[in-house]
């Protein structure tokens, strides 16, 4: 029976958002799942579900916080429910590993648990974005904020074989994330990444524009972990943005009144289509093993999707292609 | 009376869109336009309005492409729309310059003829973009691909001289646009510019992140050119395919129909909202004169726009008073 770690204590509704996630996606997927954090915290928060035979508890004292160095913390709180869960991934007690806490830390208690994917010296963190004209993936997303060029090559090896493995994409176009098309376009880092890319077996398509991450022209988008994080956070805040002014004036004009009481089915659509959610974590790629993180904010719903992202990456054995991709890639 | 040097080879309808918008301005403004570039297909754009009083044509014989080097090509095509609508500002017989052409070669003719206010190494492109609280300057959008923090440290004090003297913003909030509030997050050059900014006289708020560029927390965000850049097309990327996708989800439910058909003006109040055209081009700051960047796709509209807050800002006098503004910030 597959079992998942999930991080009890991380996120900013932790560790009630993350056990009612945890909860769900016991009910809906029927696998084992462990919590790990404070005993008492998460018992409160299980409540009734206490007893579920899926569920079980391990317990642990510290917590890493949101605003901590990660990796000073990982190596000092060696019993913070970050490192326990990974531990419990490296002694096999665990399939795969979900946190919505400081996602440096849990990129940081990986590495130093699991070890890297042979070859790769930075893993990154692959977030999986709803475009117009389907999936896009970002790498990286706030891994890693001050990238060498070959870094960056590597992220682009890495999301292809996520993208093939997980995503059943075939030959995915690979864009790197620019200020414009031409192939001198960018800063040092960039122009040193493009040569890099161009030689390498990808199928590299050249330098993207931002609007790019959403018009389907690409499949995968390479940046640096500072560039990809910024980005994210531009779509949500935008996303957010849009939307609640769209609310606003539907309910300040009389059309738009009467499709907010009628038309509750159609709006729902259009947020839904914007809802990172929907997608669950961002997997840490270049890692021995699977670790999924998620947001600060992750609701309950994020919670269940990221742990179902997990129990995929599992079952299709995306752990073992990645590392076949990557070392084929490597010749 | 004032006169605008308008280059009419810029963008990716040149000249027609630029001349249209030229025309418009006219009409609208009652002021003078010399519109730079080659004779014969100006005056086709122009088409009847070739006889209008307030329209001049400089001709040239050269255009700066999209994908030239942007100081090369100033220094070789002395006779291009650029450089030479710059000239016309240098000899006193225009005050300002639009150009919807390649935005490096812009800055880089800007800086070369006008030459750049004193104590600031490298002129920044601001940004006005529509928040949902407000006005907000993202500087810089493009300019300076590869900055040192005390470049991004001036980008502040341009911006907040900017904010004061042309959007009458009294001491506007600042942030640095980083991937978390806290102090240390960021890369390098994120850390260092953090700490000259909080030992400016600014009204430095510290770290924002991607998604208060729309939440009203500042009037300023700063950052370099190639984050700026990649924010700047992310957010337009997003926000068309947002509204693409509220118009295919629309017509395809009949409620949406309804509303299109009878709620025009509402969906266009969304549009508009998001519409950077309706906010004209991005001022470039630092430089000795007025010379504003517009999007390369820019419509009739957009430059009309773009004409309308060059004469704001030759009205204002607010060259004069970011000269002194700067040097103020500076003591």
């Amino acid at each position: 029976m597959m079992n998942i770690a999930v991080d009890a204590m991380g996120g900013d509704d932790a560790p009630h958002a993350v056990v009612h996630g945890a909860v769900q996606a016991c009910y809906e997927l029927g696998i084992d799942i462990t919590l790990v954090g404070d005993e008492e915290a998460v018992s409160r928060s299980l409540g009734g579900n206490k007893d579920l035979k899926n569920i079980k508890v391990r317990p642990c004292k510290e917590v890493i916080l949101m605003d901590e160095s990660p990796l000073k913390a990982v190596r000092k709180k060696k019993d913070s429910s970050i490192v326990v869960a990974f531990d419990l991934l490296k002694t096999g007690e665990a399939d795969a590993v979900i946190s919505a806490g400081n996602s440096g830390a849990t990129l940081a208690a990986g590495i130093l648990t699991l070890g890297k994917e042979k070859g790769v010296e930075r893993p990154g963190l692959a977030c999986v974005i709803p475009g117009d004209k389907g999936r896009v993936i970002l790498i990286d997303v706030g891994g890693n904020v001050d990238c060498r060029p070959v870094h960056m090559l590597y992220f682009g090896i890495m999301a292809d074989a996520f993208a093939k493995a997980c995503l059943g994409l075939k030959d995915p176009k690979v864009g790197l994330l620019s200020i414009g098309q031409e192939a001198g376009k960018g800063n040092e880092q960039v122009r040193q990444a493009y040569n890099l890319l161009k030689d390498s077996p990808l199928n590299f398509v050249g330098n993207v524009e931002g609007r790019d991450i959403f018009s389907g022209r690409v499949q995968i988008v390479v940046c640096d972990g500072f560039v990809g994080n910024v980005a994210l956070k531009i779509s949500e805040g935008l996303g957010e943005a849009i939307t609640s002014r769209l609310k606003e004036e539907m309910m300040s004009s009389f059309i738009g009144k009467i499709l907010m009481s009628s038309g509750r089915r159609f709006f729902r659509k259009i947020e839904d289509s914007l809802d990172y959610a929907e997608y669950g974590g961002a997997p840490i790629l270049g890692i021995k093993g699977v670790g999924i993180v998620c947001h600060g904010s992750s609701s309950p719903k994020a919670i269940k999707n990221a742990i179902k992202l997990a129990v995929n990456y599992v079952e299709n054995r995306v752990q073992e292609r990645l590392s076949r991709e990557i070392a084929t890639l490597q010749k």
